[in-house]
C-alpha cells in the first residue's frame, strides 16, 4: 500500500492534476467558491493517495478544505450546503429528496449535519461515513509523518476515535458488520442490531466492513493498538468474506446474522449497483497491504505484524533488502513461524499482534524474558530478533467461545466463535429447520467438540462446531385463540428434546445448497 | 350510540345531504367520476352513520364505494388512484412525497395497497387502519340486521376479523397501544413492538386505541364474543387512559412502554395536530355507549354488558321502560351488583361479559345451574332474570399476574398486571433509579403484595404493588476497553443487592412529578 509507482506515469498524471487543479478552483472558501463538498466521500481519500505519491498540493489542500468545511451549517449563504443546492441552486420543494432519507433534512445521511470534529456518533450511510473516517485518519497520519502539519491533528484523531469507539462498542454485530438500516443502508440508534428482516433489519454491507479495515490500516499508522487490528481482522473473516461464495461467482450487498422468508441466506450474480463485489476483489488483491506495516532506518527499523496467514514481506532498510516470512495454519490454528533473512546490522524490531480473545496468552519460541505486550502486540526487542532470525509464536485462545452482544440491543443471544471466526447453523447441516433457527435455544455450558472438515466441491479445509440446542415450544402462543390478548400469562422457556448442532464459519454459509435458513445469534435456554 | 335525535332537525340535516350527493357526484364509478376514496378513512363511518339515522342512500352508496374501491391497483387509467392523482392530476415526480412515506409508492400507508378484502396484515398508519375497518364493520352490520343486503358480507367480516388477529396477536403493545414507527404514526413488521424509543420505536398513539375501542364497539354488534370487549377494556384502561394526566389539563399522543433520556414520560398542554385530546373527550363524553348492547323486543330482549362500572341504562321495548343497573368497585374489584327494573313480562336475556383473565371463574349470586359461558359471556336466560331483578356477579382473577409478550418480540420481560389493568413502575416511588428502569430485573416467583392507595392531589382511589427486583450488573461492559470487540464473552446476568420495586397503574403514570423515568416490560432476572 505504501508504494504508488505507477503515478510517475506522467502522460497519466498529468490529466488528473488538471482535473484536480480545476475542482479545487470550483470548491475552496473564496468569495467566488462554492462551499461544498461531496455527497459520497471517497474523493478526499483518493486526494490524499495522490498527495502522498505525487506530493501533489492541490490534492492535499482540497482533501482538507471538503473534510474541514463539511458539516458547516451556515457555509453557503448562511445554509448547508447541501440545503443552499438543494433550494437555491436547484430550485426544489425542501419536502422533495430521496428515498434513502427518511425525512426532508435527515443531512445526517451523508455525514454532514455537523462538522466531523462535532460528530459524537456515526451516523447515516455507513460506508461514506467510512470512506470519510478514512481521509480524515490519512490527514492526521500525513501531519504525524510531518508531512503536512496540521494545527489540531490531536482533535482530528480524537474525534475519528471517538467514532470508531461508538461505531464498535455500540453500532457493529459480532460479525464486523456495520448498518442495521437498509433505507439508508446505514447506522440505526446506539444498539438498535436486529438480526434480521424479520426482526426490524439487518444491512451490514460488505462495502462498509471493507471501509472498517481500510480505516483501521490507517488508525495503525497513527496509533498502533491491536484493537483496530482485532476489527480488521474480524471484518476481513466474516462480515466481509461472506460476501463471496467459494466458487467466487455470486456475492451479497447485506450481510444478515439470521435469515427469514422474506430474505432467505442466499447469494446473487449480480447487482444493479455493483460496488460491493469489485471492492471485495480489490480487497483480496491488496490483502497484503493490510498485514503488517514496516520501515524506518538502519538504528530503528521496525515490522508491526497485524495478521498471521502464509507470507512474505520483502522491504528496503537503507538500501538493504530484509524479508520476513510467516508460515501458519491460520484462523484454524494459533502456531506462526517467522523467518527473517536480510536483517543483520538492521536493528529490526517485530511487533507481533495479540488479538484480544488470546486474552494476553502465547508461545514464543525461544522464549525471551524481556518480551512485553504493549497496547496488544508483542515486541521483539533488537536484540531478540537479531539473536533469533526464526522463532514462532503460538497465539492461545482458540478454543470455542460464546460471545453475547450487549443487552440493550434486546439479542437475548449466543454466538460462537473460534479464533477470530464467528460460527453460524445451517439448515445444511442442521436438516431438520424449518423456522430459520427461530426457536433454537442453546446453552453455555452445553459441551462443544471440533471437527477439522474439508469443502469438498472447493477444497476448502475449516473447523466445524459441534454441540446440543433444544427448541423453544411455543405450545402456549400456538394454543392461543387468535385476537384475545397481547400477551399471555407468563412462563418458563419450555425446551423440546436434546438435538445435535452443527456450526460452520459464518462466512461459508450458503454453499452447499438447503433451504436458506442460517443465524449466528441463538436464543440462550 | 343508538340515538341520533338531532339528526331530525332538517336545517341542520339538508345541507349535510347535499354535500353527500355532491360527493357521491364526483367520486363513483362511472366514466366522468374519479375513482377515489379518501386518503384518511373517516368520511366512511361517518357517511354510514349518516345512513343509519336518516336512511340517506347516496350516504350508503358512497360509503360502500370508498371501501369497495380502495387499493384497486387499476382504478383509474389503469394505475391506483393516488398515483395517478399524484403523477397525471397534479404532475408531481413519484419521488416527490410526504414525511410519513419511508420510500416512494407507500401505498399501504394509507391502507391503499390493495383492496381491503385482499390485506393479510394491518399496515400503515394505525388511526387511518381503525377507522377504515370501522366502516366496514358498520357495513357488515347493516348487512346482518337486513338494513342493506350484502352478497359478500362474510366474506368482509373475514377480512376484518383477520385484521384483527393479525393486530391484537402480532401487532400489539401489552398496554393495547398499536403502531411502534413513528415515522408513519402506525403499523411495523409483525412482532416489531420495541418499548421505547430507544430500542428503535413505541407510537402507541391515543387515536389509534380509540379507533380499536370504536371498531371493537361495532364488531360486538356483529359477533358477540368477549375477545373483543376485552380489548375495548383492554385499550381503555391502558393506553387510551394514561393520554391525559388526572387534572385534565396535559395530554399524550404517544404512549411509549418506557421511557428514555430523549422521550421521557411526560404529557404536553398541546400539540399542533391535537387530535388526540379531542378525542380522548369525546370517548369520554360516549363511554355510555361501549358498557353495553341492548334492544329487541318482547319475548327476544337481552342486555349484552361488556365493560362493569357504575351506571344505568334505561330502554325501550315495545313501548315498556326497562332499566338495568350496575354497581361496582371496578376495576379493582370483582364484584358488581345488578338490579333490574321494568322488565316483568319483557322476557330479557342478560349477557355478562368474563375477561380472559378470569380464566373462566366467577360467581353468580343467586346462582344458577343453567348459566352457562357462550363466546365468554355468561348467559343469563330469561328464566333467572325473571325470577332475580337483582343479582350479582363476581368476577374472579384480580390477583396480580405477570404478563410476557410474544418471544419473536426479543423482549425478555415481564408485566405486573391486576385484572384489566396494567402496571409500570416509575422513579416517583423508585426513588433510587438513575436509567429508565432498563437495567432492572424481576422475577415471577417473587411475591406481590398489594396496597390500596389513593392518589391524593386528584383523590383517585388505585392498588399500588410492591414487589422486589435486582439491578443488572452490567461491570463486564463497563470494564471492556473501548473500540475493542462489539460483545464480550457470554455471562451469566449478575444481579445486584435486591430492592422493593412498587408498581402503580400505567395510566397513572407522570402525575406526581419526578425525573419522567419509566417502564411496563421489565428484564427477566
Amino acid at each position: 500500500l505504501a508504494h504508488y509507482k505507477y503515478y510517475n506515469n506522467k502522460d497519466l498524471l498529468e490529466p488528473i492534476e488538471k482535473y484536480v487543479s480545476l475542482i479545487r478552483k470550483v470548491f475552496g472558501p473564496g468569495p467566488d467558491q462554492r462551499h461544498g463538498y461531496p455527497g459520497h466521500p471517497e474523493i478526499e481519500l483518493a486526494l490524499l493517495r495522490l498527495y502522498r505519491a505525487t506530493g501533489n498540493q492541490d490534492a492535499y489542500h482540497l482533501a482538507k478544505y471538503f473534510l474541514e468545511e463539511r458539516g458547516n451549517p451556515t457555509g453557503q449563504e448562511g445554509m448547508y450546503y447541501f440545503d443552499w443546492e438543494m433550494i437555491k441552486l436547484r430550485g426544489e420543494s425542501p419536502y422533495k429528496r430521496p428515498d434513502h432519507y427518511p425525512r426532508s433534512f435527515s443531512r445526517w445521511y451523508g455525514q454532514s449535519h455537523q462538522p466531523i470534529l462535532e460528530q459524537e456518533t456515526c451516523e447515516g450511510h455507513s460506508v461514506r461515513c467510512m470512506y470519510l473516517l478514512v481521509a480524515a485518519a490519512d490527514m492526521v497520519a500525513l501531519s504525524h509523518e510531518n508531512s503536512q502539519k496540521l494545527d489540531n491533528a490531536a482533535q482530528w484523531q480524537g474525534a475519528i476515535v471517538r467514532l470508531w469507539d461508538n461505531m464498535v462498542d455500540k453500532k457493529m454485530y459480532l460479525t464486523g458488520g456495520i448498518g442495521a438500516m437498509a433505507q439508508w443502508e446505514g447506522f440505526g440508534i446506539d444498539y438498535f442490531l436486529p438480526a434480521g428482516t424479520d426482526e426490524g433489519g439487518c444491512y451490514a454491507e460488505t462495502c462498509a466492513s471493507v471501509g472498517i479495515m481500510m480505516l483501521a490500516e490507517r488508525l495503525l499508522t497513527i496509533d498502533l493498538d491491536s484493537r483496530y487490528a482485532d476489527i480488521m481482522e474480524l471484518c476481513l473473516y466474516n462480515n466481509v468474506m461472506t460476501a463471496m461464495s467459494l466458487n467466487g461467482r455470486a456475492f451479497t450487498y447485506v450481510n444478515q446474522l439470521a435469515s427469514s422468508e422474506k430474505d432467505k441466506s442466499l447469494r446473487s450474480d449480480w447487482f444493479e449497483v455493483s460496488c460491493c463485489p469489485p471492492n471485495l476483489i480489490r480487497v483480496f488483491g491488496t490483502l497484503g497491504g493490510y498485514l503488517w506495516h514496516f520501515g524506518g532506518s538502519k538504528g530503528d527499523a521496525y515490522v508491526n505484524v497485524h495478521l498471521y496467514t502464509n507470507a512474505t514481506v520483502t522491504f528496503d532498510v537503507d538500501g538493504k533488502k530484509v524479508s520476513l516470512e510467516q508460515k501458519s495454519n491460520w484462523p484454524w490454528d494459533g502456531q506462526v513461524a517467522f523467518r527473517l533473512s536480510g536483517a543483520q546490522d538492521v536493528d529490526l524490531t517485530i511487533r507481533l499482534r495479540i488479538p484480544a480473545w488470546a486474552k494476553n496468552k502465547y508461545t514464543l519460541s525461544p522464549p525471551s524474558q524481556a518480551a512485553v505486550i504493549k497496547n496488544g502486540y508483542l515486541v521483539l526487542s533488537q536484540d531478540y530478533v537479531a539473536a533469533n532470525p526464526a522463532f514462532s509464536l503460538t497465539v492461545h485462545g482458540f478454543e470455542p467461545r460464546y460471545l453475547s452482544p450487549h443487552p440493550h440491543t434486546n439479542q437475548n443471544t449466543l454466538t460462537l466463535a473460534r479464533g477470530p471466526i464467528v460460527y453460524c447453523v445451517e439448515d445444511a447441516d442442521n436438516a431438520w429447520e424449518t423456522n430459520h433457527f427461530k426457536n433454537i435455544m442453546i446453552r453455555k455450558d452445553s459441551q462443544v467438540s471440533e471437527e477439522r472438515c474439508i469443502l469438498e466441491s472447493a477444497g476448502e479445509p475449516y473447523v466445524a462446531l459441534q454441540s446440543v440446542c433444544w427448541e423453544r415450544l411455543m405450545d402456549q402462543w400456538h394454543s392461543k385463540t387468535a385476537g384475545v390478548e397481547p400477551g399471555v400469562d407468563s412462563f418458563a422457556n419450555a425446551t423440546g428434546t436434546e438435538r445435535k448442532l452443527t456450526f460452520i464459519p459464518y462466512y461459508l454459509r450458503a454453499n452447499r445448497g438447503g433451504k436458506g435458513h442460517m443465524r449466528v445469534g441463538l436464543q440462550r435456554a
